[in-house]
């Protein structure tokens, strides 16, 4: 699976701190961490409270670049704050991210082409977050809908069917699920999917527990990437567990350890 | 989830020496923490190396039934021991288990028949364990076929497809969780599923790791029950969790203790 760190996040005080005082070995140190636990990407997003999101999103992305190139994943609301970060970003850069509505389409999928960047599409749209999976699934024909109208390459699509907390709405979960798993069967090639796991937990007394179990459940519907803390070694632990069980990869004895990915 | 307890077992070396010096007090302790750790039903085992199985099993039930009323899953390879214990057993027992032979099922489904009990049934033959998930299927397809000409009631019976330890065939992990999915489709009403939990751990080095992994993936597949050691408190509140996630019961902050069930 493609796992996306999500602690480079100014909604964590110490991030929000550190971009305020432009502290580098802060952030530096977050992105090596995190790739060291077995993060494949990271998030970056410069927290609703950055007075200059443009500069602080810049300063973040140049800083990180120092220690990694692997994929930087643009997390931000304003069109022109990620297009500054898709030229600055290297190439394979993700747009975190388009709803499902043409109009933010309209401006996403062309962007995600003229950078050669991925795309995280949501299932949300102006009337809200389906919660049931017909819902889901609506939005997912639209967006597919608009990237062939664009040519854009669905394999570079990813899919957020958009969990809420677990105990929101149970129901959202099960439809997450299974849209996990309808998906693979609306075009050919599908898109892939990716979760924001953190969410399922917010507001809940047992949050690692109740995230560990549902990516495990959403690993067994044919999860593709997930937006995860991989500083909780738990969680970790558990995903590299069940892509094993699923023979993902073969068997050896300290599997743990071989399928923890060191920094590069 | 129907979870039964595995740690009445002769091969336990505490349970082994309880049964040779009729330590009934050390039994009815051991039922009664794995039914207060969440346990529906509990297997009964007098281990490999009890030189009066029959005594030894029907002494088991007895001192059992003397502190709880829940099914007992009669395991043992012998049929004059499993009939005896079914005659001494309360009435919803369960037997643990026929072969997917036709020489097997001809005893034990005329057993199930007489005693009004549910059945295991396991996808072994005389020619081994299928490792796929067809020669699994095949097996399944002889089960029920057998149990239709017996007009035996499908819903009582569990199909065991056989789990091997995860680092001698992860394929045969792989092909479980397909057949636990597939037996869905293959009679209306379907039998139920379940699994030997702990056989995928042996020999491994992350024994409650791996199962409660497992498990969860099982559970995405629609497992009914196992056998297993509810005492791993891991274990069961990854089992609660799962169900959780799928909307099996309805979210309140403590659900784990809510689901914890006392015992009766």
């Amino acid at each position: 699976m493609f796992i996306i760190g999500e602690k480079i996040n100014g909604m964590f005080i110490k991030v929000r701190q550190a971009i305020k005082e432009r502290n580098a070995e802060f952030i530096k140190e977050l992105a090596k961490q995190q790739l060291d636990a077995g993060a494949d990407a990271l998030d970056v997003n410069v927290g609703p409270e950055s007075v200059d999101p443009l500069e602080d999103m810049k300063w973040l992305i140049t800083t990180i670049s120092e220690v990694t190139k692997v994929p930087l994943v643009i997390d931000t609301t304003k069109p022109e704050v990620m297009e500054e970060s898709l030229k600055l970003a290297a190439e394979g850069a993700i747009i975190n991210s388009s709803h499902a509505d043409n109009e933010k389409l309209d401006i996403y999928i062309p962007m995600a082409k003229r950078y050669k960047a991925k795309l995280i599409a949501l299932t949300i749209s102006k009337s809200g977050v389906p919660q049931d999976a017909a819902g889901k699934m609506e939005l997912v024909t639209n967006i597919i809908q608009k990237c062939l109208e664009y040519d854009y390459d669905i394999t570079n699509l990813y899919i957020d069917p958009v969990i809420l907390p677990i105990n929101v709405s149970q129901q959202n979960a099960v439809a997450v699920l299974e849209v996990i798993q309808q998906i693979k069967l609306v075009s050919e090639p599908p898109p892939k999917t990716l979760i924001g796991l953190s969410n399922i937990s917010q507001g809940t007394k047992y949050r690692s527990l109740i995230e560990r179990t549902y990516i495990c459940l959403a690993v067994a519907f044919g999860l593709d990437s997930a937006i995860l803390n991989p500083l909780d070694k738990e969680l970790m632990d558990t995903i590299i567990t069940a892509e094993l069980c699923l023979a993902k990869y073969l068997y050896c004895e300290s599997f743990l350890e071989a399928h923890r990915k060191k920094y590069v």
